[in-house]
């Protein structure tokens, strides 16, 4: 492989996964906007106001790239209904999580709570929620099942320990990875096995992409808590600063106090500790990130577990689809690099 | 059967069925304990608090008893943990319902978002539910699965028809009606359908103990929305006026609306419709309430479902269950009789 053909692969790409799950991912979006339906009117607008803005649907292309990727023996007809399964519980916490952060902002729209009111959001989010064991339980797979029952209890556990953890600089990064592996990464775990459990794959299969989903999710995350810093570009996205303003420690913070003790111990302590912050304190932080190289050192966290992730994929046949997969993994970082 | 006989079962009494379930409901209780632990410290603290608080646990209970109905073919593994599943369920409703509500007060304690905050509420609500289907798949009961997630969507249904709905004197009583059968009387219904399939029911019995739990639910929710008033009794309970206070409509304040019309627009106009509500206004609305005989007929309502609920057993064998069945459905109305 020489040297320019390592660079392309190293700048991923996500687009090949969704041209070749276009046929399927139609049938999962019209799974999902069949199933967020309800005779009670406010219910089918507020899901449509999140989940038509939709985004990738990272989640549910991983439930229908694992099935494929071990060719579906079984049919696609239980992965496509766990894809919109894995969508439902996706924006289930969306809803839930932006009244958790009081977030203004989702998928580049007014966060629904500021629409509709926070008692709206919760009773949304858990009708989603038990919309997604409907859709499990007509797939027939208990197994699939527990995989995603067993993943929605530990994302919660995941929220409650950001909540009650992540806004103090004590926060070892043991913590901080335990917190992002369940409030993210076991999604994309859980996403990417049930897929493959619900095509039929054998168990090499299924706990290649179990790993996949699970090194691809910490990959992830790692890479948009950069991006919440401006990533390495000179240019600042339009939702950077949203961490920090809400006194949340993540990975480049963390790194960047440890890295600026005895410097800059006061800024931290009043901004993060004390919870005092003013809108000019975030082009200081990241500054002080940014210089401390916290950014880059995050990232190379994130070009490991993406590393992991490729390497899970080793024991799969080659296909389109795998190599669909490995090109996701270095697009999860590359697009904060 | 003699008058005095009559009288007696009509009054109905919970305790006959609480004694019955005793060692089944020891059972229970430990398996609500040992899932709802966890090793982020909050989620146990909030849990417990309120399923410490418990109260009757009349749902589960009604899973054990329908399991015990139809003498449990199958034995009562798969009832006992459905039981606990319906509890989590109905603990993380509450969870919810108190945040929607902005309620002070649970099962006689502070609510747990005044102590721990409403993200918390939120998210051990989500944990709650996720474990209840965690312990749902443990049975590898795919049809009680069904059951009860269909029931948590008819139940959100159900409360976000509530919050749209239920808060101007335009509501007309079938949807009314519709509420309450979705927010109480699906999981009445869904906990004793569910511990009939779990125990191996035929289809008649798991039918019959479906419409015992539905109307049983109904007359449940009537009796507490006339209690709400104060009931038939002299004396107003601690928990009095709630949903006056929170300018919840409900049958007691439709009827009376609607017999004192031209009267005392003006009162629920203001009360109601505006929502200026002031301290003194529950003792004039209780007055108006009790006065237009509007406790009276919704407790006739009540008594209507609690027949049908008892005639809803009448193709079950008799025993010692089905007649704690039946006295509990009497109890359900003679608490606010």
């Amino acid at each position: 492989m020489d040297a320019v053909t390592v660079e392309t692969r190293r700048k991923g790409d996500v687009e090949p996964l969704v041209r070749l799950a276009r046929d399927d991912m139609t049938v999962v979006d019209a799974l999902i906007v069949e199933r967020m339906q309800s005779e009670v009117p406010v219910i089918p607008m507020l899901a449509d106001h999140i989940v038509a803005a939709g985004g990738k649907r990272l989640r549910p292309l991983l439930t229908v790239a694992a099935a494929r990727a071990v060719a579906a023996p079984n049919g696609m007809e239980a992965p496509v209904r766990l894809a919109a399964a894995v969508e439902f519980i996706h924006t289930a916490t969306l809803l839930h999580d932006d009244i958790v952060d009081a977030s203004d902002l989702r998928r580049g729209k007014v966060a629904a709570h500021l629409i509709w009111g926070a008692p709206s959001s919760v009773l949304v989010g858990d009708f989603l929620f038990a919309r997604a064991f409907e859709l499990m339980v007509e797939t027939g797979q208990m197994r699939a099942l527990g995989i995603l029952a067993k993943a929605s209890s530990v994302i919660s556990e995941g929220e409650v320990l950001q909540l009650t953890r992540a806004h103090d600089l004590g926060l070892d990064q043991d913590t901080y990875l335990q917190i992002i592996s369940a409030k993210t990464a076991e999604l994309f775990a859980a996403a990417a096995e049930s897929g493959a459990v619900g095509a039929g794959a054998d168990e090499t299969a299924v706990q290649a992409l179990r790993d996949y989903g699970q090194y691809l999710g910490l990959a992830f995350q790692l890479a948009d808590d950069a991006l919440d810093y401006g990533g390495q570009s000179e240019k600042l996205g339009k939702n950077t600063g949203d961490d920090f303003r809400e006194g949340k420690v993540t990975l480049p913070l963390l790194l960047a106090a440890a890295r600026t003790r005895g410097h800059d111990d006061g800024f931290w302590e009043r901004t993060i500790n004390k919870g005092d912050r003013r809108e000019e304190d975030f082009a200081r932080a990241r500054e002080l990130v940014v210089g401390a190289g916290a950014v880059g050192a995050t990232l190379d966290v994130a070009w490991d577990y993406a590393d992991r992730a490729k390497a899970a994929l080793e024991v799969l046949p080659r296909s389109e689809w795998r190599e669909a997969l490995e090109l996701l993994a270095d697009f999860a970082v590359s697009r904060a690099a």
